[in-house]
């Protein structure tokens, strides 16, 4: 099962492509490093409130809306193997 | 204005109270240490997403209720000023 961490990375990389943002531009959009913005959409670091508000800014969606994306990805679809 | 980790604190401790816990018996339920509940609720530390997770879990509604109660908080009503 994957980490809250990578999900969320997983939400943040899909809806910045959808915003057609590269990682770099997105980066600068919400005013964090772009090295920070990759280990975020993979799933390496403990992603604090803050810096999802962050996160949530520069995709212009609330932060309730990434965090039911995470939600849904966690316990939503029949997805098989949880363990 | 408040920061997010102080507004994030009183929802939580809004949301405890409604569920009539104690600050002891919640962070039990929440699998965390009664002082770093305090801090929580104080807006003390900051939250990460895995800790978003625990506490919603404990306060048995998703996190993006709790984010959505932060939003409104943050955003919303021309609240008097609570210090």
């Amino acid at each position: 099962m994957k980490k809250i961490e990578e999900v969320l990375g997983d939400v943040v990389r899909r809806r910045r492509g959808r915003f057609g943002l590269s990682q770099e531009a997105y980066a600068v959009k919400a005013g964090i490093h772009r090295t920070y913005a990759s280990l975020i959409e993979r799933g390496k670091v403990q992603v604090t409130i803050g810096m999802i508000q962050k996160l949530a800014t520069a995709l212009e969606v609330p932060m309730s809306v990434l965090l039911r994306d995470v939600e849904k990805e966690l316990g939503g679809s029949p997805a098989p193997k949880r363990r």
